[in-house]
């Protein structure tokens, strides 16, 4: 029996619109697909609002591999409603305003019952799966083609279905009929909250820099800035941004980023000679948020010997394995990485996301353009034109 | 005005016998040098005994290059007691048992004032010099050629000189009278305690290896098993062995070794496949002991997602860089390394040394063989054939 939601859509298929990529790197389609109802331990959700983000685009340009899904659904950064929900599922119900995560958090299995990291050991990193639990997508295109999902999440659509352990309820605060009215302000920023997350989870959580300290970011996207943002909160004295385009520097000194330096204006010099120079030997901690071989060396080569400490964000580009001089760890230098800035999905991004909605985070700067549905490609546009940082994109 | 000491040598050269390596590779000859007085800042030390390191092994193999200095006076594992101390010295008088350490402690700089790490950013890692402070030598040939030092230390001589933050007097317990006395048990321990806190800071101090977690360590050497004693006493789990040499793994038993792999024995899989099989994933610490990039990286590949932590504290021979698979690091994997166990000498070895006198650490198994001064190229020989973990040299 199915148990029946206030619109009476559940249990039954969905007709509603999605930004379809039917080839690799080609604009996205809004067209109108079916969507199953959710099977067990998943939940249908409305998206209100997402954003693109920089994985989005790495995928959507690869046209040839296992991870060269097409016609696939995009999208990961979002917030939603609760439509409905499948059997056994008792954390979610109609109405609950969401937010669905790409890493997994079945809160069962030794690593999530671990205080440590934050990876699945049962629902792993399926990056390129379908629902986790049986492997079918929930996705049909009119005549009945199936359409891939993307990191669980697939937010470029009105409805998506997720798995319970890919989803998180943000706040009991917002009951169904307000989530609505108020969503304009709050979602737009939920939907913001995963990528600010992914860079003040790597500052807080992985690197846990300490007042005082100097601080390299490699990358200022919008992951590197939530990581200036990150260490100037804990009393950074020094943040050092490095991009490629100069404009960074006026956006960063937002967050905090007290340095710039533009690789092509450093002539002979690498970059880490010149971090090592202004810094007495090289920075506290280095993150690295672009995702080139060639960089994270850099900003490993930046921290100082003895505790100095580099946090890879970025997803490698061309699947180049990072070199590292040994001798220089033997110094005491140490190398780590993370998914989501470390954060546990269901325990922490509440906490967050609380933090958030009472204005004890601020992530105005973030958001620098906003566009309809129908006018997603501009957000494409704007981020590979490297214009935005975060584009919001409305259901509505 | 030179301080007088008891015999009468203080600021007089002095005549002694050294194992002088003239030639990278060739056996080293037992030859009269003449050792200068201490300068300032420096003391000199009548050596007790000492012991081979492969460390000594890896630099007099070295045949060019910035590395290849002869005539040498290497080794760097010793116990001694003040002869006779220069000008400024207030740390250390005549009779102080003392243990000579490569990585230097100024105690003033903002490196050794750090809890963190075990670097001295004033004295840093001068593997190639003389004398710190002036780059010179205190030991010359009878006819007249300069002899150059190893590691800050050159232990293979009766007596050597050594900058004062490259010394720590190991306990007041010993008064100079009784030092020599007492010096056959515990000098030859406390000999070994340099070797054996490299593998027990690692695993206590770098690691911070839990109760209860699983470990591999490549390379059942002294470091190794320094190493997984050090896991057997914070209780873990598991204790995995790799060598190629199958007689390890008796030995490795009583150091906790609870598992055992020959990488020979392997067939088609890496060691690495191996031993995710037997730990459900991959280890929770791994530990390269040897120094051979290809086995960092098969330690790094070793440790488990979300947690797992590779400790590199072989000195790489080839200056091969490692590889690291960033889409490993990013699932939450850590790389570090450190010189001498993360152990800050001055502050660290004392409390050790202290822990060894009272018998709360047994370092029986790793004496495995001793001879006198004339006979160390027999030290050499058992060495390079893995027939000895530590042969204790008697200066006497």
């Amino acid at each position: 029996m199915e148990k029946q939601n206030r619109s009476g859509t559940a249990g039954k298929v969905i007709r509603c619109k999605a930004a379809v990529c039917r080839n690799p790197g080609e604009p996205l389609v809004i067209e109108e697909i079916m969507v199953d109802p959710p099977k067990a331990w998943e939940i249908r959700i409305k998206i209100l609002c997402t954003s693109l983000c920089h994985s989005d685009v790495t995928f959507w340009k690869i046209s040839i591999g296992p991870f060269a899904l097409f016609p696939r659904i995009f999208g990961h950064e979002a917030v939603g409603v609760v439509e409905s929900v499948g059997e056994h599922v008792e954390e979610f119900q109609e109405g609950d305003m969401v937010v669905p995560v790409f890493r997994p958090n079945c809160r069962e299995c030794r690593d999530c019952k671990s205080q440590k990291g934050n990876g699945c050991s049962i629902f792993g990193d399926k990056l390129v799966a379908e629902m986790p639990r049986d492997g079918t997508s929930r996705f049909k295109g009119m005549n009945g083609e199936t359409l891939h999902h993307f990191l669980s999440v697939s937010s470029f659509s009105e409805y998506t279905v997720v798995d319970v352990v890919h989803v998180v309820k943000i706040s009991s605060e917002f009951p169904a009929e307000k989530a609505c009215l108020l969503s304009c302000g709050v979602s737009s920023g939920t939907s913001l909250m995963l990528m600010w997350m992914t860079g003040i989870g790597a500052a807080w959580k992985v690197a846990d820099i300490e007042e005082g300290s100097t601080v390299a970011i490699f990358g200022l996207g919008a992951v590197g800035l939530a990581v200036a943002e990150g260490a100037r909160l804990r009393g950074a004295s020094k943040i050092i941004g490095v991009d490629l385009n100069q404009e960074k520097f006026e956006i960063g000194k937002k967050f905090g980023v007290s340095e710039f330096i533009n690789p092509a204006t450093c002539g002979e010099k690498k970059v880490s000679e010149v971090i090592k120079e202004i810094t007495d030997g090289g920075v506290d901690y280095s993150f690295e948020c672009i995702g080139l071989a060639s960089l994270m060396e850099e900003a490993f080569n930046s921290s100082r010997a003895n505790w100095g400490k580099t946090v890879i964000l970025g997803v490698e580009m061309h699947n180049t394995p990072l070199a590292i001089n040994t001798y220089f760890l033997l110094r005491g230098r140490t190398v780590t990485g993370c998914f989501f800035g470390g954060l546990k999905a269901k325990s922490d991004i509440p906490i967050l996301a609380q933090k958030y909605l009472h204005k004890e985070i601020n992530l105005d700067g973030f958001i620098t353009h906003e566009v309809n549905f129908q006018d997603i490609n501009k957000a494409f546009d704007l981020l590979l034109e490297g214009k935005s940082l975060r584009c919001i994109i409305w259901m509505d």
